[in-house]
């Protein structure tokens, strides 16, 4: 099933595929989506794609045309549950940050979907606090950008600590999101998720849950708060396209709540699920 | 006399030499170097090597240990001026944020050494400060990772606003550095630079002026300032290892000093071009 396709045309995944010049390779110089399909059907396309335009627009990279039909066309006659990685970069340039005319690159990789272990939904999850802050100030935040490298180093980090994931505190010290999901506590029956003004990326789940949410007669309020607000609330949990919603039930070794998935986590999983029927 | 080198083993640069699933195009997990070269001589090789080590270390990438050699081989025959890059990254690997056990990729890309304009010397040129600000508490602060996104963006909104180059404030609003170059002052005859702790990479060249300086009898300061008194220096310059020292002389419309390459920056820029007879 794992497939690439690079500009429309389908590779050998076994074989080199890209130029070592690309930008996104060399500077991180683009941008990408991530989602779940089963069969021909990619989850939420739609939505991922207007992002994607949008961080495009953004960077001042071209938009190709064809991004609709390249992905289709990586899912045709696939059968099952998959991934589908939908990357953009800038193209082939050599000599620096300066932008060339290069047409851009566009890479689409089918992958299995992750298999996460039962245990995460079930128990739920345990977060390690990311010694380097995210940066809500930066040219780029807000937008899904190559430029990965702090996530990676903080689930190290994380990984060493004995968590399962990093959660990430803006420079102001008020909980942003984790490596590669948006973070959501549920207080006093209302739900409360990191405004992007704390440098939490405008998830796709994010924005399902909240509209999730509403249809469940639930409140939901964006705005700011520290470590010690969340270790103070009911419950909480992590939004992710892949991951769906994973139970967040411990900072280190303090409990959020009573250290279990909540009832309202329980509540919007049922409700999410359902929307992949 | 471009050429790229995956592993060890030279590839067509017209062609697919990169895998699409190595993590340094899908999240930035790598680290490069820039060198100048001459001939089969890699300026300061070992400074780049020893940073490079370091970093691969901070995100526990194994160090390949045939770096060296690999440079040498891409240089081995080579006439007149060029330049290196020498970028390790964490290898090929599919599913997020979390390491595999992959052996590393590295590519030695062999460039023309870019043309800078005679301008940038002899008159100086004009930064514009970047509305997004530099992250001096990040996980990667301080490493040269392959995330790059925010100086491509930094350096087009500079180009918008007709300017050479993008200056980065740190959080608090420290002059840090620029897109790809660090920054210097000269005040009553002293030079005076951001100290990495806001934000600024510790430069190769950096480090090589420090030491110029120190020859010449000049005092150097590590220290935090703003850009009120970046603007009321005497003169100022940007360092790279491609580049060079390239004299600062404006931001925005406003002059630093008399708005034109100062006495300290002229016998740095003798001392530095000595450095590569």
């Amino acid at each position: 099933m794992p497939s690439i396709w690079v500009n429309g045309e389908r590779r050998n995944a076994a074989e080199p595929n890209l130029s070592a010049h690309d930008r996104g390779f060399t500077l991180a110089d683009g941008l990408f989506e991530t989602m779940r399909t089963r069969g021909e059907t990619v989850f939420f396309l739609d939505r991922h794609l207007a992002r994607l335009r949008q961080g495009l627009a953004a960077l001042a990279i071209p938009v190709p045309p064809e991004l609709r039909d390249w992905v289709m066309d990586a899912v045709r006659g696939a059968a099952g549950d998959a991934s589908v990685r939908l990357t953009v970069t800038r193209g082939i340039g050599v000599g620096g940050v300066a932008p060339g005319s290069a047409p851009p690159t566009v890479v689409v990789a089918v992958n299995a979907l992750p298999a996460f272990p039962p245990a995460v939904y079930a128990s739920g999850i345990a977060v390690h606090v990311a010694s380097g802050r995210r940066n809500e100030r930066a040219m780029t935040a807000g937008l899904k950008t190559l430029s990965y490298t702090d996530a990676v180093a903080a689930f190290i980090e994380a990984q060493r600590a004995g968590a399962d994931d990093a959660l990430f505190l803006d420079t102001e010290g008020h909980c942003s999101e984790a490596t590669s999901s948006n973070l959501f506590m549920g207080v006093s029956g209302a739900l409360v998720t990191p405004p992007v003004t704390c440098g939490a990326l405008p998830g796709i789940t994010r924005a399902i849950v909240i509209e999730l949410a509403g249809t469940l007669g639930l409140t939901v309020v964006e705005r700011a708060f520290d470590l010690a607000e969340l270790l103070r609330a009911d419950e909480a949990f992590l939004t992710s396209s892949l991951r769906g919603i994973a139970p967040l039930v411990r900072v280190g070794d303090r409990p959020i709540g009573r250290g279990a998935p909540g009832t309202l986590t329980a509540r919007l999983t049922a409700g999410y699920a359902g929307l992949f029927q």
